[in-house]
């Protein structure tokens, strides 16, 4: 785990999104990290806006649903990404 | 599977990288695209230099090895990644 994990989810665009950028030691950890992004996305039905990866990084962009104000909703979720990234380096 | 499949490889940028935009009907297909893929990534052992999806579109983008020409292998891979493509709707 790289220690992006400790900073806030930056506020972008109108209609607002959330986008931060996650840091990996290697392809492995960001894979686990994927996966178990795509199992939250499965259990809560939220799914990130956009998600651009390469071996070592994952940017995550989250929109408010349908278009209107950041709720709790979605800040909820970017929270529990940010467990999962906390999780990632264990 | 949607029809952009048929679609070649547009070459970009220099050193030169193949980028192409693969879209699904839905986030399951999108989802099974993205496991088959890094299923060949770890079998071959070569990963995109960045993929950039939402829930129904899948962007990946190939770089050449050490920066220098399109060689053989990327081109290969490229067609290896079509193959799943075309399996995706299956």
């Amino acid at each position: 785990m790289a220690d992006t994990g400790m900073t806030t989810w930056e506020e972008r665009g109108k209609p607002a999104t959330l986008f931060k950028r996650f840091a990996f030691e290697r392809y492995g950890a960001t894979r686990d990290f994927l996966d178990a992004l795509a199992a939250l996305s499965e259990e809560t039905g939220l799914h990130p806006q956009n998600i651009n990866f390469g071996t070592t990084y994952v940017n995550i962009t989250l929109e408010a649903v349908e278009g209107g104000e950041l709720d709790e909703a979605v800040r909820a979720f970017a929270t529990r990404i940010d467990a999962l990234y906390s999780r990632a380096g264990e």
